[in-house]
């Protein structure tokens, strides 16, 4: 399952050569991630008061092409299991005409609030699976 | 040559979870990077007031362990050339102790202030190499 | 005239307190006054680009109830002339049920693409007070 | 007690006219407040592990002149009671040589971590008026 979320870029994301601050991409994927899961039926809000977190244990970001300010940009997320304990999500952020502004993939651990490992519930390794 | 920078953990950088928000570890890298460069007698404003930009291609983390509220983190970074035409800097994230929070590395791009890539020049590449 | 953008809270906006942190706020501010320019024909990029800029001068917050991970907020800027030469922007942010989040003002300048204050162009001037 | 610390502007926090975005100065407000804290023997994380937290109910900036990438400032910070039930910070952000960059003040309401207002503990009423 894919999904797509449209984003506007904000002047508080843009630095001084007038195109996206690096780390704001990674706050972009947080927002496409969080549509995907509520698109799902498992919004995060909900996954986290059930005592389920999705810390990230990793982060990978490809630059492609610049975006600027008040660009319309489409984020669009999808799911997967990677081995048994943790979760990979693959995200791509492009122009309204296709053309990529960046690309990459989060992996989160799923733990309690402790931040300690757990076995992924039920409800959610079917949801991903389903 | 490998540079350390002392930073504080901002509440500002803090998630629900009381531990850093992800996005915030690039932000992190930059102030290592900044650090790094000065070091070496290249301060970033220095060389974009030269022409010499290096904006991100690709950025990578790992997350390791958390860090809190107003922890002191060690941020250290190096720098080699990737290829002809791209720098690469490692950094490294760790607690006084030793005890490491995030590691990765970012891909530079050498541009123009409009994007476009130039030749790296040639006492950029000196101090890279030296 | 009023307008009414809605915003969702994104997970890099809240504390450890489970509520946004207050700097956030000035920047949803911002987006509110992006939507209504847009909405009276002058979007920011344009007047950017036709060389008036909007610093700020002055910005006050008035924080009245939390809003959390995900909630839906409405956000409500109206403009205004301050004196000749400056423009102040009123902003309110609540929850869909009325509930006011936060609430209040930012003054800005009219000023070249140097910062230096301009005289606010005709076309600025009957937009804001037509 | 007045205190101050020094900062560096980070390249995430400039924007597209090469000066600081103005949300940031308030995440250099709440620097300047944990450092004055720390300097009074009241650690803010302290303070949150004793139960008492400080939420702001008004923020006022006024932005006084620009502050580029790299460059170094000084932040310096004092607290008041307000009331009976609240603190108010003063700050001041100039340039090495005096030149300020912005000023203002919070205002906080004393609570427990659910947000409810407390009384203010006699430790913290003591510190700050002694």
């Amino acid at each position: 399952m894919d999904h797509t979320v449209e984003i506007r870029v904000r002047y508080s994301e843009i630095d001084q050569l007038g195109t996206v601050y690096n780390s704001r991409v990674l706050e972009w994927f947080e927002v496409g991630r969080g549509e995907l899961l509520r698109a799902m039926g498992l919004p995060y809000s909900d996954m986290e008061a059930r005592g389920a977190h999705l810390p990230l244990v990793v982060a990978h970001v490809d630059y492609i092409n610049r975006a600027g300010y008040d660009d319309r940009l489409c984020v669009t997320s999808s799911v997967a299991r990677e081995g048994k304990a943790r979760l990979r999500f693959d995200v791509q952020i492009a122009h309204p005409d296709g053309r990529p502004v960046a690309r990459g993939y989060t992996v989160h651990a799923v733990t309690g609030a402790d931040g300690k490992p757990i076995r992924p519930p039920a409800w959610l390794v079917e949801a991903i699976s389903g």
